[in-house]
């Protein structure tokens, strides 16, 4: 014979059921729960004791008591609804509304809040988990509708996309054109690249490659708007952005940001329009990161008053230039050599080609060939052989050779001229930051569209198979991805938002920091969620007609240009270190801990026992403790980097050896860096936004993202003590928590990444 | 005035010197160091006094002595040759050597060791650490032959190479012939399909496609030389290597092992010789990982005596299937319905082409089209519509249809059955092991080949620039993966020398675990070795010609195909708590621990205080710690592997749910078994290998393997108090110092890959 039980006791019977059947949780957790039941003001005392007593880690239900609660939901379930059984939550709830005659609270919000945060300490955010419960009950979960999430995937996306949007639209809608079509059975590198200038200049036609330029050659001055050009194209056609970015950017930009207005005038409208194809002659065969070091040189010569563009060897020929074979024009970066002086890196404009597009005389240049990806873009090699141009095309913003022959600048020091002419390239790392992450877009819009509809493996012989979303293996793979996802694009957005609005020079030189930084790890976390991506969709992903194994292909090089990701981290490194310096110029450590005292109190908070055992879960998804961690590792690496660094020059290593002593501890600095800075700067933008679904979907993403780092660096924080083992344990239950809690959203999520999803997914 | 100093003090200024620079020495470091140095006999009791007073941490040199070394190693180095100066031993010797008027024993074994020791405590594996000094000295270490090994690069080759070398060599001979070079510029998969076909068939015509089947149709009956000649293959032409593993492995493979003598008469000796083109039709677009469940059927008419085989649905087509646009005939997996009752999967030949290569009726293929890579491979999909074949055609060896109609089976259990006609992809699951490691051996040899001649970046100004080899990150990015690399190299070989060698029902069992487990490993490293490897090659990298792109692409889909990755480690976890429940039919707690206790003295020796805070070089480099760490994880993991599912199961879920809620736990039980496996299997082979310097260098290898993999699992290792935050940071500087000690040797680590370097050379 049964027992009955109370409305109270229902209402929590099924996440009891469910949750005793992984005895997971530990004794804080279960404290936690004691002192939420005894808040409830829909249970009697009566209740209140009985589950207490039945939450117990040292005394758990037996099997007979098991029968019981499962026969007392079936019995009460019968009846109810399938939306009714949507969740133990909602099932606990009905059950107790229908056997309840008085006025029915049960299901005020408090409750259903108070019941939920119970589900959660229990650790019952896996829809799997319960899946045997619904199936036994009849109803199965899973055929509720998939549209259904916990926020509005438009509003979420509105809320995402906050930088340039109408540019965007607007380049969405001209890529709505038949043209931009792909054909992923299109792999030759001669017609992919025909079809690339084409609709290149399609859609400088429209305007596009304009955006940025002056409006006295009629542009709109509006850098922000050819950045959000670049990253929409980068959804859809990685060939296409980057000779976009090649064209528009590199070799437009160029000129605009180290050319005089002479040189404005003659080159930026007809390049903005598409008529003067250019490239951007740097990187050479023997340089590419050290570009300060190429080899190519301009000797100028008084008497012509010309520059002779010069490659003394093989290895100082240009290499992997984007647009070389279409190109009529390039700029191109050499020694400066004015009355046998080296004066450094400057950039001249060559002219290559003739209007038959011959090569002009003392020009070589030789196609790349066929590449990993991105075969749309005609990347070459160029070779001068003393090419002689007028002093007029020497691009003089910073360096200048006056009607004496004599060189000036308006920046004397000759380090620093080169880093500010390199200055140029931060606008296009944001770009190559954004464009990875769309690559990235794409592929999780694919891999989850995919794992929401294929099912593969039934629990019981004659069940229906469960969906490959309902794995945790897979949603391991997915979510924490799709977190930082988000969060870096937010980061690059804000970024973008600031290089745009006219930073001074200080602002400057710290938006390069975290350009170089944020560039470098969104385009690794790119290479590695194409990856899982493409392992998520099986042998689906292996096939061409479904775009992920394309954006790996084209994708992957962006860990490479732009800046080599660990050169770029050195720099952001190094950057960390001048900003260092410039606040101690005394040697002692009490100004250090001083400084670090202030703002963020190490000694104090977060290195007393209390703070590193304290593991309920509200602690360890609070922003103070992710928040607090992160900066904690940040701040020790660097001091200890700091000391290190100083200690070896102290003992007479160049900066240089030191550098390479310090490398692998520089790199983790500058990754800790740029971890904590794409989390720091979405909290800031709590500070301004609504309280929605949609925010709240934000903050859970977030949070997931600052739980996944914390996850990665665990054996650095256990190393140094920041945490122990029970705590480690404790925090890898509520990762895992967090990342099955999103299995209900996940499809809306993809939906709000912007991805043309219609289009992009899985053939059958 | 500067002291003099006496040659024992001489003998270890070098590294005394260099040491200091970097103060990472902990005080048990230094003790080692102590008890070194009186131990040394060509020391004087002042030259003990001298070096021991001046290794105290707490008091270190000032700049003043720092000075005084640095002369007293330059007055002494002037005269001595560069190779005397090729490294700080040797030059500490050297300046002893000079400095000695009596009977020399400064160069005696003992205390060239000795000393070794002490710079290896010291950390002083780094040639970029000394590259200071040697500078200084005006003598260029780098110009060193790096021909120079500490070993024979060949004898390596032999030593690695053990199994069926005669195939190798005669596979890599055909392979010389110029119909098998590639033109990294052809791209178009119809093109690259109709070259890989003449490539198969004239492998065929050489004989290899014959080794693996009897005697009796002209074969070898020889398993092993079909896996070597797969094996080469890999190396140089992944989509060559998969066509032929479908032709010989999978399709007369299935034939050979599923079908009677009759079946092998009638097709092996054509399929052999490449003149029967035949495909394998397991997967299909509905069911790749769950094959038990597929929708294709055969039904049997006993009327007409024949099979009717039918695709259901679009879904139920056969899809990705190796061969199709090239194959008559296909072995076809199908549910054998006999009776109206469904026997389960079996194997029906069904021939799909006439002798003009059209179509049969009832069949329909599709080409699956361009592929991420393997584009020489015509994958494509089939259906079947009522096609009709003979009982015959059935593959009867484990289960037949008799003159009655009636369905009998040497094996009564359906689901022992289906598990054992899937055990003929044990030898594919090794070959595609082997294969993605011959992929991932071409692109380090390419990466390392390029790292051993790229400068960037020079110390100072008019300095030459360092070698890319010599970063501390580069290093990290390479050896490790090197070291997994051939430790994985060598469990799959041993593997294969256990499948061939006739292995019983048990064994093959234990076999069929293994395969799959390292199988997943092997490829997932294969891909994620070749991404490290691209980027390591920057640009050049991403450059067709330079062939690391194209074993990306090809060997990408190794991770999923013969198996998908995660779905391969569940069946190992399921293999281990199989094996495991086999050894305790009682649930009593006290057996397992009896077990692990007599195997391996968990709570004995190594979760005590003494071993868990045990930090010297010499412990942390041992078997007995490294090997003894791996294995507690394994163990640990696998019984609250046990635990839990137990658990779980007493609660009245499915197997099924338990799997999926342990999940997580399972692959990373897996992972460490397999891990583990690997290091276990080489530890064994060191007890029969001569003592030699190639056997040295193994060793190291596998210490590096070792240190690596409780690297990657350290946050597991603390979490769970196997040791301490000050054991695990000497970790770190003992891996790091492992990583290191490879520069000098890792040119030759790389040419005893098999590769053939001389191919595979970056362009310039």
């Amino acid at each position: 014979m049964n027992p009955t039980f109370s409305p109270g006791v229902l209402s929590m019977l099924p996440i009891f059921y469910v949750g005793w059947k992984d005895s997971i949780l530990s004794t804080s957790e279960m404290k936690l729960i004691h002192t939420k039941i005894g808040q409830m003001s829909h249970l009697t005392r009566e209740d209140i004791k009985y589950l207490i007593d039945h939450t117990n880690p040292e005394f758990p239900p037996g099997q007979e008591l098991y029968k019981q609660w499962l026969d007392a939901i079936h019995l009460h379930a019968k009846d109810l609804s399938s939306s009714q059984c949507a969740d133990l939550v909602s099932l606990g709830i009905a059950m107790a509304k229908i056997t309840f005659s008085g006025e029915n609270t049960h299901d005020h919000r408090a409750t259903v809040d108070a019941i939920s945060d119970i589900a959660t300490a229990m650790g019952i955010g896996d829809p799997v988990l319960y899946q045997g419960l619904m199936n036994q009950l009849g109803v199965s979960g899973r055929e509720a509708p998939v549209t259904s999430y916990s926020f509005d995937p438009q509003r979420l996306y509105d809320e995402l996309h906050f930088f340039r949007k109408e540019a965007v639209e607007h380049t969405n809608s001209i890529l709505a054109d038949p043209i931009f079509r792909i054909d992923e059975a299109v792999i030759d590198k001669d017609e992919l690249r025909t079809l690339t200038l084409t609709r290149l200049q399609e859609l400088a036609r429209q305007g596009l490659g304009i955006y940025a330029y002056p409006m006295s050659v009629g542009g709109s001055n509006d850098m922000g708007s050819y950045m959000a050009a670049f990253e929409t194209l980068a959804y859809h056609d990685l060939s296409l952005g980057v000779k976009f970015g090649v064209q528009f950017g590199l070799f437009g930009g160029a000129i605009l940001a180290l050319g005089a207005t002479a040189h404005h005038q003659a080159y930026l409208h007809e390049t903005g329009y598409g008529r003067l194809l250019g490239c951007f002659a740097m990187t050479e065969t023997g340089h590419g990161s050290n570009v300060k070091d190429i080899k190519t040189t301009a000797t100028y010569d008084h008497l012509s008053r010309r520059l002779v563009v010069h490659s003394p060897d093989w290895q100082a020929g240009k290499e992997y230039i984007g647009n070389a074979l279409h190109s009529t024009i390039a700029v191109v970066f050499a020694q400066l050599i004015v009355g046998n002086e080296n004066h450094g890196v400057h950039a001249i404009v060559v002219p290559l080609r003739d209007t038959n597009h011959q090569l002009l005389q003392g020009i070589k240049v030789e196609d790349c060939g066929t590449k990993m990806g991105l075969n749309g873009v005609d990347n070459g090699r160029i070779w001068f052989d003393q090419v002689e141009v007028p002093k007029a095309n020497l691009l003089n913003k910073y360096g200048d050779i006056d009607d004496d022959g004599q060189y000036s600048s308006p920046i004397v020091n000759a380090n620093k001229r080169f880093f500010v002419m390199l200055s140029t390239l931060v606008g296009g790392r944001i770009c190559v930051g954004t464009g990875a992450l769309s690559a990235a877009k794409t592929s999780l819009a694919i891999a989850i569209e995919y794992a929401l509809r294929r099912r593969q493996f039934a629990p019981k012989d004659g069940e229906e198979e469960t969906l490959i979303m309902d794995y945790p293996t897979h949603q391991h793979r997915l979510m924490p991805r799709l977190a930082k996802t988000i969060v870096f694009h937010h980061a690059l957005y804000r970024l973008a938002e600031q290089y745009t609005s006219s930073p001074n020079e200080e602002a400057l030189r710290k938006i390069e920091t975290k350009a170089a930084g944020l560039k470098a790890l969104a385009t690794w976390h790119a290479t590695d969620t194409i990856q899982a991506c493409r392992e998520a969709c099986g042998g689906k992903g292996y096939l061409a007609e479904n775009v992920i194994s394309r954006m790996k292909a084209d994708a992957d090089i962006f860990t490479t240009f732009e800046g080599d990701n660990t050169v770029l981290l050195q720099l952001v490194a190094k950057g960390l270190l001048t900003e260092f310096n410039d606040h101690f110029h005394e040697e002692r450590w009490a100004a250090t801990w001083q400084y670090f005292g202030d703002r963020i109190n190490f000694s104090l908070a977060e290195l007393n026992p209390y703070f590193s055992r304290l593991s309920s879960v509200e602690h360890l998804e609070s922003d103070e403790f992710i928040g607090g961690t992160l900066r904690y590792r940040e701040k020790k690496m660097l001091v200890s980097l700091v000391n290190r660094m100083r200690s070896l020059i102290g003992k007479q290593l160049s900066p240089q050896e030191a550098f390479i002593k310090c490398q692998v501890h520089m790199i983790e600095t500058a990754r800790a860096y740029i971890e904590r800075l794409a989390y720091r700067v979405m909290a800031e933008s709590f500070k301004t936004m609504a309280d929605t679904p949609e925010k709240d979907i934000i903050m859970r993403i977030h949070r997931l993202y600052g739980l996944g780092l914390i996850t990665e660096h665990k054996s650095w924080y256990l190393e140094n003590d920041y945490f122990g083992g029970i705590k480690s344990k404790a925090l890898r239950r509520v990762y895992e928590h967090n990342i099955a809690s999103f299995r209900k959203d996940i499809g809306g999520i993809a939906l709000a990444l912007g991805v043309n999803t219609e289009v992009y997914k899985v053939k059958k």
